[in-house]
């Protein structure tokens, strides 16, 4: 249809080992992009590991915006993969913007949340250590049950808006149910974002095996269907760049 | 029962490679068709690339209604398959209605929009490039979660209607939660339309393929079950014109 | 139990190729008989051909009811099947009632059918073309999602009862949403029927195929189980009258 | 734990072929049993054949309360068994009682039904004709769609408590959207009823398959799971006693 | 992790054949157990001969609590096992509570059931023949569908603890939809209890099978998983005290 | 991406049999874990057992707040594993908070829970016996069936919050209705809990098993998949730290 063009929508290398090749070159660019998985699929490791490498191999700031762990506990529990988040904290290297319910207040109205008062500490998160990447931590506690979809696609589509005006490259991470099925709660999550990821913990006989999809990149060639990744302490998560054939292969060349 | 005729209901070729060879001849000229794909299926990508082929292989102007990605955003992103939608705009060949939910509004009651002033607007584009073609992208948007059925199957009549007085063929696309089962959300959708397409993204052992099916052309000849198409950055969708035995038999006499 | 009689409910044979051998002789004469399916499956066509045959081979007129399809789609519609609707209509041999929503009309309450001003004009329609035979397309349209049962049987009782009056044979349409489980929407609609045809659409491993089953006929043999069918051009509909089994073994005698 | 008692509930010989042997006996004697089964699974005809043979067989008189299809519609569907049931009306050994919804009345209150004027009904009908048979044919009219279950628990109480006074045996319908699963609407049908027998029109491979199955007789001993049956137009219903794996073997014995 | 002590809670011998080897010695004595199951499963006849049992055995009075079966039913069909309950009812050994609904009342409010009310007509009956054994039978009746999860919880704890404070041991009825899922129908009848048993009635390939299973003892140990049981006329229920796998191989052994 | 380091989250030894090795030594120290399961599958038996080697292993205090059995049943209830929890409540080694619903109170309005006077009596509890662990048994308890998922998550906050102050590590039970799915109710407490370790009693072939899996400890390295564990009156419960496949070969190597 038309001539091979060198043009590519610009992307973002996030320094995650194995996502820059299975996503043809990192996240699109200052875009978001949602990262949706069960609970313990390693949503939080992802988002933090991209800051964290945005740190250190990029020399880029980074902002983290936590709806369930206490900044204390994101900090400890990210210890063990040797990553000193207090001192990037104070070397203003990364900012850490505490949106976790407070448990002085009892009767919070359920849903009054402000998302214009959100945004405005994000942008200032983001101009305090000069941020180009931005995480939205568990955004699911932004929406109560009853929401009407249409509230949470306008919502989603003001964050987007807004992050988008401070030039930043997002990772919104969100809550999932089940293995398969529609990806987000209200049935809009999918269609509104620009790009979706998906984890997965997949159990088959009673173990346990990660994976990782790109389930659409807007206007991007990605890679295609579920990598196997790794999470341990010295390495945090490892991505395989290599389709479930060609590891079954690779696994039996070994034997 | 009759006669054999030589008459069939007028078809407008789109140009997409393997579609009208599938569907035997093109859309429904002059008559709504709806494409149904869960997030990140193909849809948009399908339904511009019916708009470029109609300006480059026909000379046909376009209108381009938008629900979810701004404009920018969709001139950005198929910048890779070496579409210059941008340029297009500019030559008035075809234009772009943005029926985004605007970021600035905070409190618009859900479910207010307004039919009337949208169809205006797109007698407007179609006026201006002299349209052959329309599109309107995700129009999930348009109905609240809680709508009546009998609400969505008056308001799909309508805008049917209100095109087919502007003498365009149209495509309309239309978000899927899942790969099976119902057609659309309110479970009326399927049999408004006249005509319904799905794009499938289907998930096998880990690995994706995506499909096209043609579920239903009335009164109109076409092929029957799914077909394999594949979007590239040169070609955007190409559509296999074999079934899945053929298919097969023509990989395995590659062997 | 009882010396065999030679006694069988009166028969109006259809003309369908294939139907009158399934159904024994025919659609059970001066009743109303329902045909669901999803969307797609056929049921417009075989109703529209229920009607044209009745023209052509026994001289009957008919009248069509349209919810969905504006009358002036019909015609274009079974134009391929070189079935001049239009001529017949002119020299009154087919009536056509007009009930698809108007879509001048903007806020008219979901619900508000008037049944007895349909049933006026369809005794009308009967008497201007001396009916013998009777199509309701869609009747879904009829009643709001959230209609209760109770009001759902009985507004389908009261058609049956209107129908009878007019000592005409008819079939009426009824979308359905999936290939299996019950018939209709409100979990009544195949009770009170008195007759309930199936058309299904199969899907298996990417290919469809089409299959029709009389489920019902009350006081009537007919045959069991699903028999498949084809659509064509020239044709319209037909069945082969061959179980699964014969088909199978027939196919295989072919080798 | 106890001497061998030759005591057992009292039976009612129903006459149709087979359910004697089944149901070791019949019916339980004086009692409500329920039906319950999908559409075209049979019920009617079973029923009215339950009646048929206390007329013939044991010259008992019996009452038919129907609730779907009218008189007229009942006693013409069964002529094709050779049963004259309109002989049978003038002759007073069976009567029936209409209770299908009026199709003059418009506004009817759902679920406004005078159970006490019913029970008054099959009352007079009883002593008209001496009756030790009753059916009541497509219960679930009776009930809207959101009664509670508490209602519906108590409505089936009093009907089986204002039957036993009359000393017949009785048989009540019941309308099952599914082969799996609860038997009746309200998830309380199957509970209340001390007898229930259900009958399935199993598709399997395309090809249906009629069987019958005694889930409970209180207090009664009976064949356990499921029975196949035929419905031809000379015998009516005849239910083939042997099991699933005797049946087998006499049909391979054959061969 | 401590010294094998002989100490094990107290047990109550049921005497019902193979019960008191699977639950390694009866019921928790002085405790509320929960048998669930589908219709026609047996839980009538279990709960009726545990307390036959206690009569003849064990000279332990028992008390019936009957919200579905009128205590004139119950009598006659049991009859047929040999069991004498009308005489037992005179000499005192047992005494039935009558807590269906009153075919007589019309208007009762769903729901508004007195349980004060009902546990002193309990304790009536166990003063009157000194009953160490209590039975509610169906006791789904006492909830109606809409009750909120909060209110059953209370309310079972309630007669729980009503009943602990009498000394008796008790066994309550609970009516079950499906074999498979949760156990009852408000998600905490399962955790409220203290002791769970489920009578299942397997449908395999259109045969029945019976099987119980202790689902759950607190603070005892118990045999695990399914066993099968028999009912017949002159034993009652009768469980195969052998696993499932013990089962094959015995009737492997046979031939 | 960084040097390994030795730093690892603190953990808290239980002392359950296995549970240290398949943790990876121990509960997250001074943290809230959430243990999910269904109906018997061993909750309140593992969380006893956690106190119980507290005081034996390490001499540390626990409390114990239970929410469906009373603390005189849950005393009696583990004597059979030879555990005197009636000695160690007069020793004050342990303490028993009862959030037991009152039997008096009969119109309690549902959800009505003071949550700020549970933490008090615990932070009594937690006093008085210096505990270093604490127990909440059964927390279903807590939430009535239609509370919004908001504010079930923003209770855990606070309840995990408040346990933190008081410096113990805590294990909170949760009630589960299937073996798949989600974890709880709500569909939030997975996300909102730092850990989560599900029980499991698995049912196939009629035969039960019972295993543990740790779904996820946030910070902490831990073994993945299921684990086999038994219950038995002289250990309690004990977990084989070997994965499936390994138990398959160490079994198979037996014979
Ligand atoms: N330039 C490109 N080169 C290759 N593949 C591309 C390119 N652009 C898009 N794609 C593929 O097409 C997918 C998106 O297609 P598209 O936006 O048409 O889907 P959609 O059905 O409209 O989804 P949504 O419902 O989310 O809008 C991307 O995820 C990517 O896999
Ligand atoms: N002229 C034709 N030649 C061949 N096939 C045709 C022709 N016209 C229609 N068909 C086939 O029949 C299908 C439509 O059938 P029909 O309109 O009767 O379905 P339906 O069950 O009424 O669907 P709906 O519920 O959407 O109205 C078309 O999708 C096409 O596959
Ligand atoms: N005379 C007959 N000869 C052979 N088969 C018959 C005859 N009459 C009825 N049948 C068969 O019995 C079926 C209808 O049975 P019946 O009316 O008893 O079903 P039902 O369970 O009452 O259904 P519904 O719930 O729709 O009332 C028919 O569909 C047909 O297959
Ligand atoms: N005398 C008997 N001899 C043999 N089997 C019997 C006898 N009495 C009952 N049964 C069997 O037991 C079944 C009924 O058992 P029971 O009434 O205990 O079930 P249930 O679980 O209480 O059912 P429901 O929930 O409907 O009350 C009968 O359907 C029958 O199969
Ligand atoms: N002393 C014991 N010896 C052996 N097994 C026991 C003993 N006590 C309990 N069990 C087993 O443990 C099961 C109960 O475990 P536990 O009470 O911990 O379950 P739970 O998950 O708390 O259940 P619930 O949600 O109903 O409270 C019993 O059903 C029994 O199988
Ligand atoms: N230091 C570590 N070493 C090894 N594995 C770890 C480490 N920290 C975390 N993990 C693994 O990662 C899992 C948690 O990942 P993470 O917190 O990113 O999940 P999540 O998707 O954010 O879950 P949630 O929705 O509950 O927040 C842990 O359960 C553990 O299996
Ligand atoms: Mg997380
Ligand atoms: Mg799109
Ligand atoms: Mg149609
Ligand atoms: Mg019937
Ligand atoms: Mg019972
Ligand atoms: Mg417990």
């Amino acid at each position: 249809m038309s001539e091979q063009t060198a043009w590519e929508i610009a992307r973002l290398e996030t320094g995650i080992p194995g996502f820059d090749q299975v996503s043809n070159g990192g996240l699109p660019k200052n875009r978001t992009s949602v990262v949706a998985g069960t609970a313990g699929s390693g949503k939080t490791v992802l988002a933090l590991q991209f800051l964290m490498s945005g740190v250190r191999n990029y020399d880029e700031g980074g902002v983290f915006v936590t709806f369930e762990e206490s900044p204390e506990d994101l900090i400890y529990n990210v210890k063990s993969f040797g990553w000193d988040l207090d001192g990037l904290l104070r070397r203003k290297k990364i900012a850490v913007v505490d949106a976790t319910p407070d448990p002085g207040e009892i009767n919070v109205e359920a849903g009054s949340f402000d998302l214009t008062a959100l945004l405005a500490r994000i942008e200032n998160g983001v101009r305090e250590v000069n941020a180009k990447r931005v995480i939205l931590d568990a955004i699911g506690a932004l929406f109560p049950q009853f929401t009407d979809s249409s509230t949470v696609r306008r919502e989603l589509h003001r964050i987007a808006a807004g992050l988008r005006k401070l030039g930043v490259t997002t990772l919104i991470t969100m809550e999932r149910l089940d293995e398969e099925g529609g990806v987000g709660r209200f049935g809009v999550e999918e269609f509104v974002a620009d790009n979706v990821i998906i984890l997965r913990n997949r159990l088959d006989q009673e173990k346990r095996r990660r994976t990782i999809e790109i389930l659409k990149f807007r206007g991007c060639m990605h890679q295609k269907g579920e990598y196997t990744f790794t999470v341990d302490a010295s390495e945090g998560i490892s991505i395989l760049p290599l389709s479930a054939i060609e590891l079954k292969q690779s696994s039996s060349d070994k034997r």
